[in-house]
């Protein structure tokens, strides 16, 4: 068989975790928690399955769960969108990523990707037969941020789509409302769409706000927003997301979807909805995970990694330069095997073997496992 | 937006359904249950939960239940699958599908389907850039089977791979051995790769057997072989499945996988597999519907729809001719509307609205809702 994506691997997530199994690490590399959910969660869908919600739900997802979606959103981000027609259910962020490409990107198509990148992106373009275009993040001062000049300067006739994702993983970038009117101003008057990755949208330090692409009518019109359940309840594993979009982009999200996985888990999704229909559980995630990254930062302000900045997402990713001249993959191993500490070296996230000399690690842990890991990296 | 698949409209078994809603009428159109799962089964994915399944489990399923899978091939079909490297996980067989033809379909190439054909497949083949290549079923006296000589004549040199489905999805056709040997005669010294949806292995009526692709070990190394629990669990809308294929295909199924799906639904897996290890539930899974289907049959044996064969699945297809001239959809519709039974039209199952004056009900329901339904078809 000859393969339709040659360059791809195991995911470094899974090889990383193996490793961190293999040598009894402590895993702060894949990135999920290691405490368990809201037990009014399991609660909720275990009633959901006694009442009988086993059986195909609508395709595009349980109608209570769309609406308690639309209601969400309408409240945080003052957008509307329409449960029939604008929301649907898929199973997780990353499948809502590739249904959405899928349905948009045809044969020949830029997508343009902004690196350090999610993993899936890019051989997910490449499976819809499209060329992914590649913007480089500036890092400056040990600090990311999109160059949104060398972006516009990666558009062509052939553009398709820009893939975005804020909260960014694995940097822990945030955008500014000034970086949404710069992309507007770049993808006003073409029909560029965006697919915007939102699945941290509720893990945003220091006071500031989520800027959510549904915020923006005026680039929301033009968007697939994604954004996922396994990250806000602690339940990586449930594997339930959703997508929002104006109804001709839904159209075409669910003709894929139908075929894709057709429709989703249902009493997941029945259970989600009671839950998120009795409490308010995201708004409070955001002061959570301030406090995991803050007992992880200040136990390593004074050691030889170099913390980068940290506005949104679980991740902290740090510069270990004057530790070790090593690749990131290389010491990321010998953090995993000989420290006992497992990391994602960010280079994973390039195509081309960008050494910047940093990995990330994952907070959403236990105190104890943080404290336990710490103490480790701490003797370095 | 340019549609990638314009010619895709709702699928037929949610328009009927909603149709069915719409006018109180009993639902045979699609196929799902209408009485619930084994309590056992749900009380171990709530178990499953509880005792903190709730993350990420490994990229191709959790080792329990690929195990689990692995065990009842062997028993049941004489076929090893190694757990680890041969059987994974999938949002649902349908997913399965779309994987897999993600995974093998190069852009140009030809792939074979038998019509009539679920109505997900040649999308799917499009979507990856693949050109259906359709193939009749016989119809003659009433009964459906494969034309080998027919399929045989549209092989080319770009031949990727044919998609099989037995017991067959409307008809209720089920492969003997000799099609299995005819089809390994045809596709002996070629490289062509089969995708077997084999969802209704469980279902296969009159002390016969199901004859997987698994158990011809020819036939199997070059396959793909999907099924589901949903079917077999009556759990519809949990969409767990699963694909067998050898390791080299296995491997890239997950290249794809990992990037469409990534992983399945935790406790959802992890209760199935122990369900599946203390029960035998789908050694009586023919029986069941056996009996359900004879109630359907007698029912109908002295009314004017002439009934076709059904050796397996939970489908029975009528003969109207001697009712009505109408299309098959406009029965299909008058049957919902003015009879207050929903079906649906076979010719949903074509790409050319082929007519032949029948429709599809599904008897997998309670033996109330199939005796209200009967008295209603009876009185046409
Ligand atoms: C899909 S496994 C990876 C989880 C994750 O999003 C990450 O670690 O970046
Ligand atoms: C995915 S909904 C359709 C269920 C089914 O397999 C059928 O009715 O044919």
């Amino acid at each position: 068989i000859e393969s339709k994506l040659p360059a791809v691997k195991t995911t470094i997530f899974s090889s990383m975790s193996q490793l961190a199994q293999q040598h009894q690490a402590i895993n702060l590399g894949q990135g999920f928690p290691d405490f368990d959910c809201d037990p009014t969660l399991i609660e909720s869908v275990h009633q959901a399955m006694l009442a009988g919600h086993n059986q195909y739900p609508p395709m595009p997802g349980t109608p209570v769960l769309r609406q308690a979606i639309a209601t969400k959103v309408s409240a945080l981000y003052h957008a509307h969108y329409d449960a029939d027609s604008e929301i649907t259910i898929t199973a997780g962020a990353t499948q809502a990523i590739m249904t959405s490409i899928l349905a948009c990107v045809h044969p020949g198509d830029e997508v343009i990707v902004i690196e350090p990148a999610y993993d899936s992106y890019i051989p997910t373009i490449q499976l819809a037969g499209g060329i992914p275009v590649l913007v480089g993040m500036r890092f400056e001062d040990n600090r990311f941020s999109v160059d949104w000049d060398l972006l516009a300067s990666k558009i062509s006739l052939k553009t398709r789509c820009i893939l975005i994702n804020s909260p960014h993983n694995p940097t822990g970038m945030t955008f500014s409302t000034a970086d949404l009117a710069r992309l507007a101003n770049i993808v006003r008057d073409t029909k560029i769409l965006l697919i915007s990755d939102e699945v941290y949208e509720h893990m945003v330090f220091d006071g500031n706000q989520h800027h959510s692409v549904a915020s923006h009518a005026e680039l929301a019109q033009r968007s697939f927003i994604i954004s996922s359940f396994g990250k806000t309840y602690h339940v990586t594993g449930w594997k339930v997301g959703y997508v929002l979009a104006p109804k001709s982009l839904t159209a075409e999200f669910r003709k894929v979807h139908q075929f894709n996985v057709f429709t989703v888990n249902t009493p997941m999704q029945v259970g989600i909805a009671h839950f998120m229909h009795d409490h308010r559980h995201h708004l409070q995630l955001s002061d959570f995970y301030q406090e995991k990254r803050d007992v992880f930062r200040n136990a390593l302000a004074n050691s030889k990694f170099k913390l980068l900045p940290c506005d949104g997402t679980y991740f902290q990713c740090v510069d270990y330069s004057a530790i070790s001249d090593r690749s990131e993959l290389e010491f990321a191993t010998w953090l995993t095997t000989e420290i006992g500490v497992a990391a994602i070296p960010v280079s994973a996230f390039y195509q081309e073997q960008k050494q910047n000399k940093l990995v990330r690690f994952c907070f959403a842990k236990k105190t104890e496992t943080l404290n336990a890991a710490l103490k480790r990296l701490q003797q370095i």
